[in-house]
């Protein structure tokens, strides 16, 4: 496929302006910026006017089968949560609503614009199956969690997936190994997830010092933060994604800094469950890489990135009392570059620039919430509703465009999803 | 005009949950609620599949014409926001622009399912034409400065508003008196506004203790809170309606709750200008009413009250490190009821019942990120987007339906506005 996007602004992180120029793509990649070439045939068009190009927007932690649980309990306490709504309904799930979750999610992260994202949660085969036909591109996780010997088949689902997922449509679908959190694990069965991780090469994502609870019992366990603990295992040898990161000592950050492990933020979970606030400006002024998550639609209740984008650059804003921290330039570096960079691929991604692959969202700021345009970085960060979203390109295909899906069959999802939810009675 | 919403699932404040029924409006009002009357003819049908009816949203706190101004000056420090871009630009501004500007405000509350709005801007008699034209009910107010006799034009331009549109349209347009602040006002000016809001009987909208430096100020000044101030020269005695809030006392918060000042509370505005957090748990404590606004386009920077409510139920969580303040229900109830109560109007709107104005907000949950409908109140706070919002109605008048306005002419809109940006070189 071959797509032109005429006279359009796009992002440039580089000059952190917004520059104004023709972008060809083909054979999934960036062809050329400038004039377009004479023998350039497009198959599909898109028109500045008014639009704009950025880097995908990545959303760095999700769950994306959790969809099923969306609205499903709001306002509790974060054990009462988990205890009594979350894993029992998680245990009632079967590999064919995992699938149709899946698809729930991958739809609406197509609709709010996200070219990429990072995942974690089980019968994962069958989220590899959904995220090959939906076009996106996605890093796709078991959750492990085990203290016993018998809990070694969730590493071999991992393995599987690896074998038979990592690499496949053109790279697309990747895995990593996902050790649920440092209270799930046990030492020894962290080695072997470490081990895992070694084998195939892949990333490691983990959920780390979410809330307070974690910290202490950590402490009172090993004598050890999680982040301690982490590091004394050896975790961070292998490139980290740690989710949360909500509640770090000073050392904590140290760690994570010198361990170049990258942070995956996701604001809009943490104040939900009651967690509190990362520590941004610490963690900005450490050098770690910091992401944007949304993290699943049970503690969301949704996967707008957009929304998370604002929420990151007010609420910094009012902790420090400073409203020129997290300028709007820098909340959409961290919405999409900063994911690429998290998982290695900012050679492949993360900018527009010619002979780098495309994954793109487009914008369409001709909306009233969105005119006049003063200022398009200070728009896609403030004022952006789901609605300015037009179109996204992953891998050089067009997923979505003006709210018609390529890829998707909505009513098809729609239909299913209606369909479990009834069976399961929520 | 007569409309029949078809066994739709509306939103009781009473029962604190959702009721199914068929509800009729004749005449601005609600007819009946349940069994249709056999001689019932209506104008227009929205049918209730997946559609959820709530009283109206409430803008608490706005300066609609300030649209002209969105993304114009983003990331700055509070003075120099003021100083060197909102000052000198509203100096441009003529009373052509603010027509249309306010007309774009409209439109954008229209679009965001908002019937009623609170607001505080100059040129005020082109907001009530706006606001006249567009259906839309709305309290006006001129923002009064003045520390000098010169100053009493603007009192002037009040008392003409008041005369001119005060109870027109069906009771849609209402004026305020509008002091716009402690420190911009002296004690003189102050008690010639206290004066014409009881000859008019009006409320009073003023900002208060929006920021550190307004308190600090007035402490140096008057030995006095901004609060304490306020009760001293008699301003409480008045309906008032108090923006911001952000910096209390617990003297402060005895003093609003003693006097039944309504407190109008503007989180993603004072993040984004780094004033910080309103002490809404004991604001909440103390019993005071707490309505919910967006503030102006300029530090938000757009007018959707649905992030807010988002926003709101997420902060305060954060901040108490608690999942369980301001559950889903009253975060809605912050967004709708509390406003109409902060006017006084409790007695004709704020709920769903028989006899009174139908000020209505139309859901419609079919959409991607609100399903599965697993809880219809908690989806309303935390998975809305703007295209769940399918039909506002004010005074039995539909302004919009289906993404299209009833009253207003976008296409004119945009244009003007695109045209007045231009003439202002933003």
């Amino acid at each position: 496929m071959k797509i032109l996007l005429k006279d359009i602004k796009y992002l440039d992180f580089k000059s952190t302006n917004m520059i104004e120029a023709s972008i060809g793509i083909e054979n999934g990649r960036i062809s050329f910026i400038g004039d377009i070439p004479s023998d350039f045939i497009y198959d599909e068009i898109i028109y500045g006017n008014r639009k704009v190009a950025m880097p995908g927007i990545f959303n760095a932690h999700t769950h994306i089968p959790m969809t099923l649980l969306r609205n499903y309990s709001d306002d509790q306490n974060l054990w009462s949560w988990l205890n009594d709504y979350i894993w029992p309904m998680e245990k009632k799930l079967k590999a064919d609503d995992i699938y149709w979750g899946a698809m729930l999610g991958l739809a609406e992260l197509i609709k709010f614009g996200t070219t990429c994202f990072v995942d974690m949660y089980f019968y994962i085969d069958k989220i590899g199956e959904a995220l090959y036909e939906s076009g996106m591109r996605g890093f796709i996780s078991r959750g492990l969690i085990g203290n016993e010997d018998s809990d070694y088949k969730q590493l071999q689902e991992t393995e599987d997936f690896l074998k038979k997922w990592d690499g496949e449509a053109n790279g697309r679908i990747r895995g990593m190994v996902g050790p649920h959190a440092p209270y799930t694990c046990s030492s020894e069965y962290l080695l072997k997830a470490i081990e895992l991780s070694e084998k195939y090469d892949t990333s490691i994502h983990i959920h780390l010092s979410e809330s307070i609870n974690e910290v202490e019992e950590s402490i009172r366990k090993y004598g050890l933060t999680p982040t301690e603990n982490m590091e004394r295992i050896g975790l961070f040898k292998r490139n980290t994604l740690a989710a949360h990161c909500v509640q770090l000592t000073d050392r904590d950050i140290e760690i994570l800094s010198e361990n170049n492990v990258n942070i995956l933020y996701n604001p809009i979970s943490n104040m939900k469950l009651g967690n509190g606030f990362a520590r941004i400006k610490d963690i900005k002024r450490s050098g770690i890489n910091i992401a944007l998550g949304t993290d699943g639609c049970a503690s969301n209740n949704n996967m707008s990135l957009l929304e998370e984008i604002k929420i990151l650059a007010l609420i910094n804003k009012g902790l420090e009392a400073d409203p020129t921290i997290i300028p709007a330039i820098e909340a959409l570096q961290i919405a999409s570059a900063n994911g690429i960079k998290a998982v290695g691929l900012e050679d492949e991604l993360g900018s527009i620039e010619i002979g780098k692959k495309a994954d793109l969202t487009i914008l369409d700021l001709n909306k009233i919430q969105t005119t006049p345009i003063n200022n398009e970085i200070s728009s896609l960060v403030y004022s952006l509703q789901s609605d300015n979203i037009y179109s996204t390109i992953v891998d050089g295909k067009i997923l979505m465009k003006n709210f018609e899906y390529y890829t998707l069959d909505i009513e098809k999802i729609m239909y299913n999803i209606n369909r479990i939810s009834e069976r399961l009675s929520l």
